[in-house]
């Protein structure tokens, strides 16, 4: 590997990803690693934006739920995202939160296994995500049948934390703080063994690196659609019931968007067949509508190309922080094996959280996680090889001079 | 009370909130009366829109999560949503949907009840909102200890249904179908003799007609933005939690904005005091922040004029329809008594779908509501006495002339 800047402008001059860049608006002066956590804007947006406020809504009123097809926005949106995921059409939905979908996907879990009392028991990790382990811990108390929340501390203990007790295998694909990525087909398999089910969260995943849910017998799944996906700050969350269990899909939040004659008005709750009965209520047009600007721009790639140059910018991040702040006492966290990495990079420092205030001051924007993890997001679609070299450069100049506070005051941090 | 177009024009002349109209945009040529579907756009919305997607996501990016206050909004908006519900601040949160919000609330009435194992009925209508009904089955088929949901077939019956055996008296304080409005305070304090505790749906009532939730000493509510609070197609939702039920008030869909400290990555739910343990997910920043546009409007003028103006609106529509119309066969389903009555009004009609969709054709845009029910709604922020009369003399002639298409095949209708 070559480590210059002008070996950077090379790679990026041979790029076939870097003309993406331009469906994005990035302010000038920034070099921004954040898409893990909020997606940046696609140019597209306001115009769409425009559409649905002045038009839609402004001139065609009530009719567009009709005539714009705002009742169709989730699945139709659900079928652009499919592919990105290993799903099928009318298998995803866009709607609601990621913790609500959650929710969702384990109570249909849960009630699959329900012929079985001795399955009480959701695995899951320690360093999981913490909202995904909240709402398991909200939907098992509710449950009140001895259901539990099994915490396991790392990847190593989830074999032995499975058995006939187990329902369900809860797992981020991706971790948010470590960048670890599980092998979903594996742990599936292995899940499967003790007659457990998966519910996968992808929201590190999706948009970020190749996910076969089929191939990988996957069961349910969720995910996030403004990190990597670009869709907006909040924007609506997906869920994704394979056809092979969608008619035993079952879930509590039965919403009226999940009947299957809504406007009947029926007294009684009936589930529509397909993806839809993970409906529930009315969905927020104007953010939803906006996901579709980030899908547009994935449509003209594919995961394979963004896979392998996520892989050459984390694999270029790693070793110029290595090369260039040795002796910091920076210490990478983020698995070296492709196989095991998603598409951020983390490394620890004492100072991170003063270190990541020094970066960000200087048009660096990452992140921090507790403890101590400074949290680099890359996106293909819009990083490119020279922001890596000079991210890291600032980097080094912050650590060589030791300019960052110490006790810089911590506000509330994303 | 007079009755010419001439004597409408001088109310519209004489009309205090008559300028209000002019904070909207509303497309020439139409009659709209469907504000108790989806309110009317203000004009500041596609600004506001703007401003979030170009500046604060576009050039701001993450950061803004902190200095935008995104964080606050569904807290911030909340209390600016509160007086119009007799609310304080401190207690509404606006947030994800109807639907999971009614969830949380009936699933926090249901907790605080459960020291009671007898208590284990939901009393609602019949004819409520059929996702409120919905929401009800699915949280108790859940709990599956024996919870039901008691349908009353007429709002006599309630009195008869409450017993030792009710956790939750839900009820939606203005019906949907039929405009009629419930006496919250009375039926809260029936409630409450029997020991049971009072969820109100205020889908048809925030921003249509005065609401006491304190003075009623209701127990909990939800609500919609996107009818009479013109927020915007789906905007997120309300819930309101008491002072004095908070620091008891737990719910199942416990996700990380509800925590206590969200930041801190813990493994463990502990929710937040006040009323922020009624949050769950991440929100829709953009759809979310339209719901201000709103607010803005209400800011200046106050619930007591709207109502004056409301009720003078649908006196004059029932007036004008019951003298020009007389002999169609249409039958007010809508009370004539002022304390009973919302702000939308309702006939049947035997070709109701066919005759609606007639009026929508010649620019009256109410709606159709199964059975039969032809449903007008009146937002005095927007509506004008002289729109009353035209839209009338619309429909007599439809009727006198037969013009409508009873065998109009009938599409998704919202």
């Amino acid at each position: 590997m070559n480590f210059s800047r002008t070996d950077c402008l090379a790679r990026d001059a041979a790029d076939s990803l870097a003309p993406l860049r331009e469906a994005f608006d990035l302010p000038a002066g920034v070099i921004y690693l954040d898409g893990n956590s909020l997606g940046a804007r696609p140019k597209a947006a306001a115009a769409r934006a425009a559409q649905v406020i002045a038009d839609e809504w402004g001139k065609d009123l009530i009719t567009s739920w009709n005539t714009a097809g705002w009742f169709d926005l989730p699945k139709r949106l659900g079928d652009r995202l499919a592919p990105l995921v290993g799903a099928q059409p009318g298998e995803v939905v866009v709607t609601d939160t990621t913790s609500v979908n959650l929710f969702k996907a384990l109570a249909g879990a849960l009630a699959m296994q329900s012929a079985d009392p001795r399955r009480t028991a959701i695995v899951t990790e320690r360093s999981n995500f913490p909202t995904d382990i909240y709402m398991a811990e909200g939907l098992a108390g509710w449950l009140a049948r001895g259901h539990t929340v099994r915490l396991v501390d790392s990847p190593a203990e989830i074999p032995a934390a499975l058995g006939d007790d187990t329902a369900v295998l809860l797992l981020t694909h991706v971790n948010y703080r470590t960048g670890h990525m599980h092998d979903m087909a594996a742990l599936t398999a292995l899940a499967h063994e003790h007659g457990a089910l998966t519910v996968w969260d992808l929201a590190h995943s999706a948009g970020a690196v190749p996910v076969d849910l089929h191939g990988a017998q996957a069961d349910f799944a969720v995910g996030c659609t403004y990190k990597y996906l670009n869709g907006g700050p909040g924007a609506p969350a997906f869920i994704w019931v394979p056809g092979r269990h969608q008619a035993a899909f079952t879930q509590p939040l039965s919403g009226w968007w999940g009947h299957a004659t809504p406007f009947a008005m029926a007294a009684s709750f009936a589930p529509c067949a397909g993806i839809g009965r993970a409906l529930c209520g009315t969905q927020p047009v104007v953010s939803l509508a906006l996901v579709e600007c980030g899908l547009d721009v994935f449509a003209r790639t594919d995961m394979a190309a963004l896979r392998a140059k996520s892989l050459a910018l984390t694999d270029l991040f790693i070793a110029l922080v290595e090369r260039h702040c040795a002796g910091h006492s920076l210490e990478l966290v983020t698995p070296r094996e492709h196989a095991r990495r998603g598409s951020h990079v983390s490394f620890t420092h004492p100072h991170g959280y003063a270190v990541m205030q020094a970066l960000i001051a200087r048009g660096v924007i990452g992140d921090y996680r507790e403890p101590h993890i400074m949290r680099f997001g890359f996106t293909p679609l819009y990083t490119s090889f020279t922001e890596v070299w000079d991210a890291v450069d600032i980097l080094k100049r912050i650590l060589d001079d030791a300019a960052y506070d110490v006790n810089a005051a911590r506000g509330a941090v994303t």
